[in-house]
């Protein structure tokens, strides 16, 4: 086999059989195959399509390309949720505690903040102390401990994906389908899981701002997972204003211990008992979703996930008084009151621009490599279809540079869309699949 | 300006601008953007298209990326004539010298034999001691005294297109018009010439089968050298055959000799007889086609061409006695008939296999890296349209390796189509654009 024949052979529209994608996918992860040959290659399949067989054959070899863990030493359903990005989306902070305090194993591998969206790893490390980096015999025994291990990807895990990646970055083929699904399920099924519950953002903070796209994206994940044998269920939620009432690092650590305390008001409850309650059915703890979502809450509301959380960051080398007093929390120096331009409802929110404040304020990462500032935030008074007075406070930053305050206002203002008549709202939850 | 937005525009099917194309080609031939960013755009160019504005500016940055030369020390019309390759064609080696004799400078950079298609410098690097890798200043100065310069790409010419073409090769994006057009072109007019004469094969023989194509390119490249203010002529000629009797490197020498002592018949001649008569026309020698014919067949009959060929080649390093006594070219140890395996009129020559057998016999070469034995060759004794008898020699092989014969000669009979009846002729110049 020759590489240039197989980037001819997508270049005519013709599919490749899955050992001509294993040919290009373990030649490439084992450097025989050069970064401009596989560039080709990918413009061809973005430009010409790749086929259900060969999205498949691409995501197994990526898979394969690195460990794939087992755990078998762990007597549990093993289920992870993994969330396509999104603004204020902290959910992994709660149902990853609340599926362990449910019996589910939580085998949870991670990413960072990139773009305008957040990344739960940047949020763990707002607890002082909480380490991400561990070895993978390391989250195996927290796992087994815990039943619920948080970190970010290591060397091991998916190296195909790692290189294709950075590749896809500078060659303009990040958006693209199959390979996005070929991204996000060989990471997460090589955390060696039962099941897997997909939480795919679709509005003007998520990736894909058409419900369309989402579905689509949705439904190749769920299909390729099960074609692995594995328990897929996808929720297609709603991401145009963000989720919850804070956006940041430490701001949101600190929303999702409020909620795991007990605070089940808002959207960002309601997603997180749903999320959770799909858990527990993939992972065949329950049949029933109302039954489901009855055991989340009451493991929320018993302190048992609270619980788990604690025995997590202390395993994990965490603080765990962080969950009594959230001071311990990284603290931005200064606040101020942001308001409103004007009387109306909130008909709108720049969801995509709201993480871009908290990124330029230093909460986020324009590029992998960034440093991050944990401190800084938002909190969001005002959500969409609410009713708000000129003047009234519609948001609350937390940040440490004074001299950004004033853009940072103006641009938070000028997020907002203020109408005089109050919007029809989206359900936050738009489909299961 | 960011590449992978570059890349990406192209993606969306979207025109790049001059200034965008000088900035992929300029930062590309600097070696400041990466192989794998500028294969990317390769394909997505390959796969969307480009546009005239977008191939002319690629002309134009690829031909500027190294040295062009001029000429202002001869004071006669500069004209060159390229082909775009095929089996036996051996027409650079009279037309050259004819051009000369008739009041042109020819300053002649040309190409290798690659695949089943031979090349100008090795059937002059038969001629012993004959020197094509001269300086520029030698070339200039060679052009100078003898009308005729014959040489091979420099690192100095096009430095882009080597770097590019490289590139392409391992990335399946060849066979793309403006990408041919650009290589050609951009070549071509580093020259330093007036004026152009195309010679556009389309058949069996070429790397363009089909005429559309061919014709297709012929236009493309027509109105890129015109919009450069040069005098182009592009003629699409038939390679379902080989062109004239002989096809190898010291053979088709030998052929390109005898036709310049005098011998005009056959379809050779008839083709460097209208080139030449364009090259003169092209470079305003002449402004009527059947006297520019008639100047060229006087410059062959009165031994002037014959004499500027022997400057060259003396001023190149060569020894001129080979065009006194053939048997000074390089020679093939065997030789041998091969015969015709039935009775019929010849309808069909497989042209590229002729190509190939040639090349498997060490006469050509697969990568350009690779060594090439200059005596084999064989003279073909039946065209298209011929009647043979089974048993009549259809070629006889000239070859240095006795155990390739019987695999040769099979294939040498299996190239030929022979069939009862009389084939209907196609013309030799399909077009003249």
């Amino acid at each position: 086999m020759r590489t240039q024949d197989l980037i001819e052979k997508k270049r005519d529209c013709k599919e490749l059989t899955p050992d001509e994608i294993a040919f290009l996918i373990r030649g490439y992860t084992r450097d025989e195959i050069p970064d401009y040959q596989m560039a080709a290659w990918l413009m061809a399949s973005f430009l010409n399509g790749m086929s259900e067989t060969e999205t498949q054959a691409l995501v197994e070899e990526m898979l394969y390309s690195g460990i794939v863990l087992t755990h078998e030493h762990i007597p549990l359903p093993k289920v992870d949720k993994h969330s396509t990005g999104g603004v204020g989306d902290k959910t992994s902070l709660v149902i990853g505690p609340v599926a362990a305090a449910c019996g589910v194993a939580v085998p949870m591998i991670s990413g960072r903040a990139l773009a305008h969206t957040g990344g739960t790893l940047d949020k763990l490390e707002a607890i002082p102390g909480f380490r991400t980096n561990l070895s993978l015999d390391e989250f195996k025994d927290v796992l087994a401990r815990c039943g619920l291990a948080l970190i970010g990807q290591t060397r091991e895990i998916a190296p195909a994906d790692r290189k294709l990646y950075a590749l896809r970055d500078l060659t303009a083929t990040v958006p693209f389908r199959p390979f996005m699904c070929a991204s996000i399920m060989s990471k997460k099924l090589a955390e060696g899981i039962d099941g897997l519950v997909l939480d795919v953002k679709t509005g003007n903070g998520a990736f894909m701002r058409e419900f369309e796209d989402s579905r689509k994206l949705a439904e190749m994940m769920t299909s390729v997972g099960r074609a692995m044998g594995k328990r897929v269920v996808a929720l297609i939620t709603d991401m145009n204003q963000p989720l919850g009432r804070w956006v940041g690092n430490a701001v949101e650590t600190f929303e999702a211990i409020e909620t795991l305390h007990g605070d089940l008001e808002g959207d960002f409850a309601e997603l997180c008992l749903d999320l959770a309650a799909q858990m527990l059915i993939v992972g065949g703890i329950e049949t029933d979703l109302n039954a489901a979502r009855h055991t989340v809450r009451h493991a929320i509301t018993s302190g048992h996930a609270l619980e788990r959380f604690r025995a997590c960051i202390e395993a994990q080398g965490g603080n765990p008084h962080v969950l009594d007093d959230p001071k311990l929390l990284s603290q931005a120096s200064k606040q101020r009151v942001i308001t409103a331009p004007r009387s109306g409802f909130v008909t709108g929110v720049e969801t995509d621009e709201i993480g871009r404040i908290v990124m330029d304020w230093g909460g986020g990462r324009r590029r992998l490599e960034d440093k991050i500032d944990h401190s800084v935030g938002l909190r969001l008074f005002a959500k969409l279809g609410d009713q708000v007075d000129a003047g009234d406070p519609l948001a609350m930053a937390y940040y440490n540079d004074e001299s950004k305050f004033e853009e940072m206002d103006a641009r938070l203002r000028a997020a907002y869309r203020i109408e005089e008549s109050a919007p029809k709202l989206e359900p936050l939850i738009k489909a299961v699949i």
